[in-house]
């Protein structure tokens, strides 16, 4: 093999990433850079496909499948949101053609949970939940990240799933309250610090005392010399650990938690796992992805 | 009366406010001002206490008393902390007063709660308690604020306290994450407001999903078009009834619940109280300061 048949592209709302693929789904050549959905829309959406497009030599007769924020509404080309209950296979029905391009390029929808009470949206995690499926019939996903996601699956059909701004209230805290100067100068850290695994379980067990909890990162400073890094290895713990207390509410008993993550957040959430000492199964995040798009190439490009 | 007898300061981190007393506790003029500690580290306590003295006419020989951030290790003079459990009336006994100053200045020391797990600190709020007492011998005080604070007071003594960054995550998110998109150009909002009291009842239920139900003041918006104001004033809610979950959580249950607020703040929270059908008891809060700082000025210039 080893002929280009596809590209896929993750394109979020501040990184892209793109891959040059066989039929087969082997990576032939990949591009990473910071042009997310944010760049994106001030140069051009077709502008830096274009360029990647380019640099990895990609013909024109190439096809390309496309899943994250470009489709959003502020995105390239909306693509719209399947609502749940979703089949998963429905995503790859609703993808959606970018209108005025020569060479065929698509764009996956994401999915929207329309409740009164608790409404929610993902965009490019329906793409890795497509592309871990394996064999388990039952399962409940942890996807970290600035808006972790997690996600009951019954079979290929996502029930429902809650977001938490996880990642994203990490960064607003510790830099823009007070905890900013418990954790000015910390060092980085890993799930194996005291701090991080204390905190995950402390949160877990009084998700109701958030609020309060991250302030003990500024007290403990004050009264007990909390250094930095443990300061941020504390708010970290606290956030990821109420995460778990919310997450694992909405979870059937009987399903398989399965983490879908990579990096940094797969050794932090992998250790808040065992932290919490609770069962699962790690799938690689950048994997999932790679294979979702792959089925989708295929059901676009080479079904008919 | 009516002859200056004292003049009472509460100095906060961003507020300063300032108090001409006669012996009896009446006002007979009043400054506020934005010189909060953070303005007064720059510009010099000195300085900033003395042009406001001179604006009231304080004659030399009045004595003055501070409570707040003037106190703190970068205010003007560390008053240190007493520790819980905490008789207020300690809090008067340990005043610091301010060295190489003619006039007759004193601080009065925070309380501090040196648990391992649940370190915790005020500056300011043991005023209010002691200016609040009244007859009630086990209460719960609600005192919301940047850092809201829950205490319990048996008779005169501080047992336990838990501080939540309320108003400061507020802000922190209103301002610095995606949810700030939601909430451009809210309008002001107050507790009547559908949004505030559902939201008040859904995170008092569910405080494990707070990072989850906040993320629904943006899905919300894509989702139902939920309008800005309605995001901001769910927001708010959300904060304040997880606030709630937490507070009442450390509470005895014959412990009468007493609210230290005014302005907005107090607005807001008894209109929280009300959603969740709580008996309550409001003190105005400036009330509750003076009448502390009242207390301090007989023990420390009037007792001898």
């Amino acid at each position: 093999m080893n002929e280009p048949a596809y590209v896929a592209v993750d394109w979020g709302t501040s990184s892209f990433r793109l891959w040059l693929m066989d039929r087969d789904g082997n990576v032939l050549a990949e591009r990473r850079s910071g042009e997310g959905m944010t760049t994106a829309a001030s140069m051009g959406f077709g502008t830096v496909l274009s360029s990647h497009l380019q640099a990895v030599q990609a013909s024109a007769a190439l096809p390309v499948v496309i899943c994250g924020m470009a489709g959003a509404r502020q995105g390239w080309v909306e693509a719209g949101y399947v609502d749940v209950p979703a089949r998963l296979s429905t995503v790859l029905s609703n993808a959606v053609r970018v209108p005025a391009e020569e060479r065929d390029i698509w764009i996956l929808p994401g999915i929207a949970q329309r409740s009164d009470t608790m409404p929610d949206v993902m965009r490019g995690e329906e793409t890795q939940l497509l592309g871990s499926a394996g064999t388990v019939s039952q399962r409940l996903v942890c996807m970290p990240g600035t808006h972790s996601k997690w996600v009951g699956v019954d079979d290929d059909v996502v029930t429902s799933f809650s977001s938490f701004m996880t990642g994203e209230v990490f960064d607003a805290l510790s830099k823009h309250t007070i905890l900013k100067h418990a954790m000015a100068e910390a060092d980085s850290f890993d799930g194996s610090h005291p701090a991080f695994i204390a905190a995950v379980r402390h949160a877990r067990e009084n998700p109701a005392m958030f609020t309060n909890l991250i302030f003990t990162c500024r007290s403990g400073q004050l009264l007990h010399g909390l250094d930095a890094t443990s300061a941020a290895a504390r708010l970290s713990g606290l956030l990821i650990g109420t995460e778990f207390a919310g997450g694992l509410s909405i979870a059937g008993t009987d399903a398989t938690v399965q983490l879908v993550a990579s990096g940094k957040l797969q050794t932090l959430y992998e250790a808040a796992f065992a932290a919490l000492d609770l069962d699962f199964e790690t799938v690689d995040a950048d994997l999932a992805v790679r294979n979702g798009l792959a089925s989708a190439a295929h059901s676009l490009f080479f079904a008919h």
